[in-house]
């Protein structure tokens, strides 16, 4: 750690085979080797560190050989930067077909082809060092929810034995040497079995901890309640990612709370929308009231959206139905987000997180769920 | 003109309003005021040095008030080389709905919203003239082939008389000063009719002279029998411009007999369904042959996707839908196409078109309609 606010902010450095990455960082989604619309350079620009891409998707297509044949993801999608992919876990349970979780591991259908296939512990960290990810996430077992009780204390316990073999079978194929293997810390929101999976984590031979199983529909009071609980649990040294957030305030109340990464479709596939971040709040692009705007969406941003095109050009291709539309607006996005954390970094190395803060919830309105602070 | 082949291929400079076009030149399309999928100074890049724009699309929607106030479609798209843009004619006879010809002009309603609209010689050319297109096309009276001899004969006086209209309204609105109007040649297949058709349009007071109602379903060996009419009696010291031709092999056949300028979907049409050009011909990228092709689609392409990526990846992003794939594919076509037409500049300058035009038959083998040197 480099600081930490007082309020409990943390600004870090995270060493990988591709790279330092500043914390707090969020990282952009390149779920099939691409972070949509976008060429590698163009993320970089944004300002981001280091993407996430999803070995659900990847075992499935292109597939391990032809990423080993193409001397590796980084190589296969040229980003020579940090690359986090996560295990699988959470597409097998959202994406594929009659999922059924055995103590080795999980069998499902293929979405593509409907083909049988089966994801291990073991297979999950082979595949992510086979294609060269710098920092491997664990196979956790995710239950929907709310579900029984006794349900969230199997999975939170699987995931604690299945992380055992992860960290084995990482050991065994010398991952140490390229890689950094994650843990993650389920639990639902039951805050007895939270504290159980934080300890857990905490106590394994793991390079980082993720928080997963939130953001996935839960009030996010409960999600700022889990994420109180676990930072008291969670080693200080080592950097903690909370899985699928990437809303603008879930960003800055995901940070008071300790978190250092972040991940989320959420700036991509809302750009893909026509919904574009701006300092008061979340627009459609789409809307009338655009239509004739001849100034820049956001004069406050430096994204190539804002600095070369007007808001009415973006309306007018969002209107119809061009692909470039789609490309401004995850540029746009994207680097909304990315100053977001500029910003934050910068108000911990100042000790100055809370006003921060304050100053972004004084201007953002998020839509739909309640702002916690 | 710099320089004719001895077999006829023109080499030429147009002046426009935004600098000078070396020919023959390739127009990429830019329909709804964006070439399809790309930024401008990407399409810059593949060497692109004018664009076409279409007038039905742009008039309908953002409108000419809207360009006007942007600062007119330069400024509007960020473009800011030279712009052809067409009549509008072509797109209503292809995709209005309740389209009618009357001597006044023709009535259509809008693909958008079904909303009745009209346009005339004179209304073709203010809009073009609004949002400051370098080159103004002259509306024409298309019809669908084959057609009724009499039929043929009665659109293709029109167009002359429509065009004599769009002089008049070019020099009422004082279009000398910011653009230049190219008048249209009809005729369709009708020997007698073309010949007619070129004369009205050699004789008439307009800075280039295009060739329209060809390259429509006809064989190829027409198209090339028509150009050879025309060729014949078009000013020689006026720009050729052959509409909607864009495929590689018909850019070869149509300088050959004289053809300056040429506009097609084509390329990034292609390039959109994962048709991809190289030296030997078109292949389809979707195919299972590339999935592990870990080099370069075209090793002579020095275009973005072959420099940067390898045919294995083009391949994954076609497969997966990925939208990256798209703009690798539109920007290779369009590259690919721009080296053609470099190395047919290349050759009429050094008077071997012949041998050059040889040497791309030899090696490219088209599609489906035969290959007419």
């Amino acid at each position: 750690m480099l600081a930490v606010d007082r309020a409990g902010a943390r600004r870090g450095r995270m060493a990988t085979g591709h790279g330092v990455v500043e914390t707090p960082a969020f990282m952009p989604v390149g779920t099939q080797a691409t972070v949509k619309t976008l060429l590698p350079e163009e993320v970089r620009a944004t300002g981001a560190q280091i993407i996430l891409a999803n070995t659900y998707h990847l075992m499935l297509r292109p597939g391990l050989e032809t990423l080993v044949a193409a001397g590796g993801l980084h190589r296969f999608m040229r980003w020579d930067a940090p690359i986090l992919t996560d295990s699988g876990g959470f597409q097998i349970f959202s994406l594929a077909g009659n999922m059924r979780v055995r103590e080795k591991g999980v069998t499902f259908r293929s979405h593509i082809d409907g083909g049988h296939r089966e994801l291990t512990p073991e297979l999950a960290v082979e595949l992510q060092l086979g294609w060269g990810s710098d920092i491997v996430m664990a196979l956790d077992h995710l239950i929907g929810l709310p579900a029984d009780p006794m349900a969230v204390r199997d999975a939170t316990d699987r995931t604690h034995r299945w992380l055992a073999r992860c960290i084995d079978a990482f050991a065994d194929h010398g991952g140490e040497e390229q890689a950094a293997l994650f843990g993650i810390c389920q639990g639902g929101i039951d805050p007895e079995r939270r504290r159980d999976s934080a300890a857990a984590i905490a106590s394994a031979a793991v390079a980082g901890c993720a928080i997963g199983g939130l953001s996935v529909g839960e009030p996010k009071v409960v999600m700022a309640e889990m994420l109180e609980i676990v930072a008291e649990i969670l080693p200080a040294n080592k950097p903690r990612y909370l899985m699928g957030v990437g809303s603008p305030e879930d960003l800055w109340m995901g940070v008071a709370r300790g978190v250092d990464l972040f991940d989320c479709v959420l700036p991509t596939r809302l750009a893909r929308n026509g919904a574009l971040f701006t300092p008061t709040g979340r627009i459609s692009i789409k809307q009338r009231r655009f239509a004739d705007v001849h100034e820049p969406l956001d004069p406050e941003c430096d994204c190539d959206a804002c600095t070369q095109f007007s808001a009415a050009y973006l309306h007018h291709l969002f209107r119809s139905g061009e692909i470039l539309g789609l490309r401004l607006a995850s540029v746009h996005n994207l680097r909304f987000l990315a100053n977001q954390i500029e910003a934050i970094r910068q108000a911990i190395e100042q000790n100055a997180f809370v006003s921060a803060h304050a100053n972004f919830l004084s201007r953002y309105r998020p839509i739909g769920n309640a702002l916690i602070p």
